[in-house]
């Protein structure tokens, strides 16, 4: 059985607020929490508690400030340029993260710097303020390729397992289950954002009912989620990928006019 | 607050199993179900239903006659290739979903011929003989772009929003949440991931909590969250992206052992 609710109590976040207080205030004044639960808190308010605001006119600054690599662009109809970037993460999204809703006018929000330093620091801190072995995650709502919609997913995890590992062990015919791997911390924050959704301004969730994943506040973080370079099969959208071929093989045929061997 | 238990007691399923009595005896014995809560069915209990049993010899075969459009091929080092295709439902996945886990020795498991209809006829069988208004959807486990691991999900609808559309509301400032687009289906699916793991036999799960995401039968089906066609930015893998252009470009520029106009 899993239970999943939202923290109610949460204020609107400002630049250095203290997140183990606001947090741990919000769970003195509901039900305790107990070894084994998850909070799973949305980027955005740790992205404000950071004071990670940009002005808005700033936008398009700051997503090419954010982004490692450009994986795609799209110009729609109207004009708008949407940029699919790799940004310094891992983490392929939309505008690099950067989030103009829920901010105060005039603003924009770039995600946190170090989601799993920001997950790992509040586990540790509630850990101690509430006398509970919490984990955290740290969620993002994420587009993805081939389907609509967006789900949330984790970008940081403190002390919480981000992949259940069954690679070793076997399926109820006793054969070894070999590929699958699941990212259970994705799947804790898509379960988280359906209690806490978009618009109420509910940002924390608890999810209780698989403490077997809460560990030590070492375990690996989201940051091993992302797959990036050589084993990224689609680290270009097609467009992209097809006009770098288009010119490497424009280029690999010696034009007529030139005199030189095609060898 | 919500919810989420495995039903127990649904036995192992075989070709022509009804999937209505066999749910339906399940929540018999277990704690009634009530308007509003969601069940989601392992597809591969659907597909044991339907019989959509191949024998494993014809496993490759079987992808390939799945397959729509082949998006990318990979060969491991220790020679084994992996196909990303799009199947004839618009799903893209490795293998086209034909699956080799909990299926009887020598046999591989095909997806359910239309998810969508599967599970309208659930939902509708399910609200007829237990008397209450529940919502099916049908999960599969799919792997992601740019993301490690898999997570679940949906691949059939039936009596459930599979998007809930922000579009028109407004974050707390009061401005629109203009892209907003969650995928609850997908989340619910992840979300009921988490009680019913890969290798406890545990193929349905009951979601209570968001009675607001059921409704008529008629509701768009899974069908719709596959993005496809031109709106699909990455519908080749780089490499396969890459060749295309490669060999365009090539082919555009004339080589200098023709002799005909270069235009």
């Amino acid at each position: 059985m899993l239970t999943v609710w939202p923290l109610a109590g949460i204020p609107e976040i400002s630049a250095g607020d203290h997140l183990v207080d606001v947090i741990g205030s919000a769970v003195d004044a509901s039900d305790p929490l107990a070894d084994g639960d998850i909070l799973v808190v949305t980027s955005k308010i740790v992205s404000k508690a950071e004071g990670r605001f940009v002005t808005a006119d700033d936008r398009e600054d700051a997503i090419t400030a954010e982004t490692v690599r450009v994986v795609a662009t799209r110009t729609s109809a109207s004009g708008h340029v949407t940029r699919i970037v790799e940004n310094r993460l891992g983490i392929v999204s939309a505008a690099a993260g950067v989030d103009a809703s829920n901010t105060p006018e005039g603003t924009v929000l770039l995600l946190p710097v170090d989601p799993d330093a920001s997950a790992r620091a509040l586990a540790e801190g509630l850990r101690a303020r509430l006398g509970v072995r919490v984990g955290v995650l740290i969620s993002d709502t994420l587009g993805r390729a081939w389907r609509d919609g967006q789900i949330d997913h984790a970008i940081g995890a403190g002390g919480v397992q981000v992949f259940e590992d069954l690679r070793g062990s076997t399926d109820t015919q006793g054969r070894p289950l070999h590929v699958t791997l699941p990212c259970v911390a994705d799947e804790l924050c898509a379960a988280a954002d359906l209690v806490k959704g978009k618009a109420t301004g509910m940002p924390v969730a608890v999810v209780r009912g698989r403490a077997d994943l809460v560990g030590e506040l070492d375990l690996p973080g989201a940051r091993t989620i992302p797959r990036t370079g050589e084993r990224d099969m689609f680290r270009l959208g097609y467009d992209e990928a097809y006009a770098e071929g288009f010119a490497d093989g424009t280029a690999s045929v010696q034009p007529r006019s030139k005199t030189t061997s095609t060898k």
